[in-house]
């Protein structure tokens, strides 16, 4: 991927990681999609320390991407689902499990999805939406785009890079 | 995404996680692929400490993602470099960079990638590798894999869940 050199924050990547660039946040992200709803339960699957589960769904519901809803009233029992927002993170993590897949599983993969729209075992990958190939670095050129010239005082210099 | 509940660590995405969970990791492994080799550019880009930022490479390094080169030798002078294991992190971070793109770029993307294969503006989309289509969480069924038998003492148990 070749491109001249951006300030740091204005990419997407990293806004992306200001959000969810912790362990722990993606680990909640993960058991949400997989069915788990309350405090306890996330609890328990994670085995992390209470105040930092607080903190850091504090901090999804901050971030719109989990919503904290009331499923009883007396006691007051809360439940966290994933927003739509939270919700789109699925492919991010789809990418990630089949990484971990590759490298990191050497008895194979801990867990196998199937997708059953096809019934066939979930190997996801990522591709470019209109030619349907998977994108490689060396195909692929960075540019600064509009966000970057309305957001930034000046844009980087064109002379940055390698 | 409806499944069991599994141990935390056994899952891929964990495993991931402990490897690229860190901002700075994931900004740093996007900098490379950009071109940057240096430490000194890295730092610069990054705008990070330089001890947070060798300890960053030298953890990458350990975990098979960075190589250090020497590209000069008196005085000697050293360059990074992305492994093939770090090398196939591109997919994640298109997924992490187009999530940014739709969620928290309210100017727009601040970096526009071209797929130079097919000359179009890269819109990456993660999809089932059998069919095609993109899968969602009510479209993926999870179950214990062999990577979780072989490594677990117990397999996590069939009650567990939602």
């Amino acid at each position: 991927m070749a491109t001249k050199r951006y300030e740091n924050l204005a990419c997407s990547a990293a806004r992306a990681l200001e959000v969810v660039g912790e362990r722990w946040t993606m680990l909640i992200v993960r058991d949400l999609f997989y069915g788990l709803r309350r405090f306890d339960e996330l609890q328990r699957d994670l085995g992390v320390a209470r105040n930092i589960l607080s903190q850091r769904l504090a901090s999804l519901v901050d971030e719109d991407i989990v919503v904290r809803c009331k499923y009883n009233e007396a006691p007051p029992r809360y439940e966290y689902r994933l927003t739509p927002r939270g919700e789109d993170l699925f492919p991010v993590l789809l990418a990630l499990m089949a990484w971990g897949d590759r490298w990191s599983a050497p008895g194979g993969p801990p867990v196998v999805m199937t997708h059953t729209a096809c019934d066939h075992d979930l190997a996801p990958l990522v591709v470019c939406s209109v030619c349907g190939e998977v994108p490689l670095p060396r195909t692929v050129h960075a540019r600064v785009g509009t966000g970057l010239r309305s957001e930034e005082g000046s844009p980087s210099p064109p002379g940055g890079g390698e």
